[in-house]
């Protein structure tokens, strides 16, 4: 991943990053524990009894073998205090950096749900995979800042796995709020977002800095450009569109499984 | 720190978290290296040659003695692509929590330039300690989801430090954005701020997990209610406030040595 403003330097670092040798650890990083369980037990993974994180984060981590495949899940948890899922940017930021410090993955799948966008052709069940990610709501006026808040980027180029699960494929912006003010609206049109979330540009953030390639699976729960109000369309269809993406994550899984970064 | 909403509770945590003996480390997180510069020559600090965090991040430490303290200021540096410092929450809760883990801090006092509103008091030029932080962009409208989004929580208590050094004290909102949406307003209404910035709630946040007493030091650069644009004002203010902001940040320190947090 490398910020899209400079093709041919994004694209050396493409190729620096992206290993040649068969991808034997993944992590996926999921921000909701519903979205995360019937993966855990797709893949028969346990729970970690000694966590590989600081005593007192909420963070819970599960792994195993699938296949040839290391596979970790991890989840921000529950708000210690609030006893909700730590979703958003900065609680996906800490779990990712710590993760990788801790598991050096070869590779990051974020996969969770989304918000798509009718007039970019998404429908509820969708499942997308992510060709570039950026924030919609950190707006900073000065220039160059302006692009450092947006912090564009493309995510792990994955043609083949795109055309053999015969995913969609789409921009994804990324934002603290499960709404959508006019100014993020104008952001997320600005980003040429068909998907929107509230982890996934964060998540990109790190993984370039600690150099992991990333891919992003994203399940359309709610139509951001439709009538119904979001959160009440979220809740409505979180669980049935979870299944779809846990079925499409096992699928990238299966397909991942043998081969090289550069092969995906 | 702890959530405001249950203040019994939230007394408690304090009084368990807030160390006796006196404070030995002190860790600064300051996001622009321009409010940092002036403080790392008065302390006569050191950069770190072998960085304690990762390869590949662009994060900046700064260490010595002063009087009876072990001083660590930490920035996030400049973005390796862009060059501008790496401002905002994501940057500023990966600093926190690497730096918690790399270097034990007693006491983390966040220091940098803010936003002030005229209609609760404050003028440019102001120092501040922040009361209590939360978030103003994190707008999640599912029970319960939405008081984790506003993220509300009280700084260290310290009343005889904003005596003593007759600090203005106020309540801090901060989000990613420079400037000021209209949902941004109200959520900063709705948050009582006196002051805004870019960092606070996220530094709050990991400390608060990570179980590390943290302090607010910030001086206002623009005010957000006035007739002059954010950006501007930030820019034609920001080396003069951040002289003051490294007189007051002096004297904190001089007030601090020797003192354990209880007696702040």
């Amino acid at each position: 991943m490398a910020p899209p403003h400079d093709d041919k330097a994004a694209a050396e670092v493409n190729d620096e990053q992206i290993p040649k040798r068969p991808i034997s650890n993944i992590l996926f990083i999921i921000a909701m524990q519903t979205e995360a369980s019937p993966l855990v037990d797709k893949f028969q993974l346990a729970e970690d009894p000694d966590s590989v994180f600081p005593k007192g984060v909420p963070w819970v981590r599960y792994y195993g073998k699938y296949k040839d495949l290391n596979i970790n899940i991890v989840c921000p948890g529950k708000d210690t205090v609030l006893g909700v899922d730590c979703v958003g940017t900065v609680s996906a930021s800490l779990l990712t950096y710590a993760s990788i410090q801790a598991l050096q993955p070869d590779l990051i799948i974020n996969a969770g749900t989304s918000g798509g966008f009718k007039a970019k052709g998404a429908s509820v069940g969708d499942v997308y995979l992510a060709s570039d990610v950026a924030f919609h709501d950190r707006r900073i006026p000065i220039p160059v800042f302006d692009l450092y808040g947006v912090g564009s980027r493309q995510a792990c180029s994955t043609p083949n796995l795109a055309e053999e699960l015969n995913l969609k494929v789409g921009k994804l912006s990324t934002g603290d709020s499960l709404d959508m003010s006019p100014h993020d609206e104008e952001a997320m049109v600005a980003n040429d977002a068909t998907i929107k979330d509230m982890e996934g540009a964060a998540i990109a953030y790190v993984a370039d800095l600690l150099k992991v390639p990333a891919i992003f699976l994203k399940a359309v729960t709610d139509i951001v450009d439709g009538d119904k109000p979001t959160a009440e369309e979220f809740l409505q269809n979180l669980l049935a569109v979870t299944a779809a993406l846990d079925l499409a994550a096992t699928k990238v899984v299966d397909f991942i499984n043998g081969k090289s970064c550069s092969e995906l």
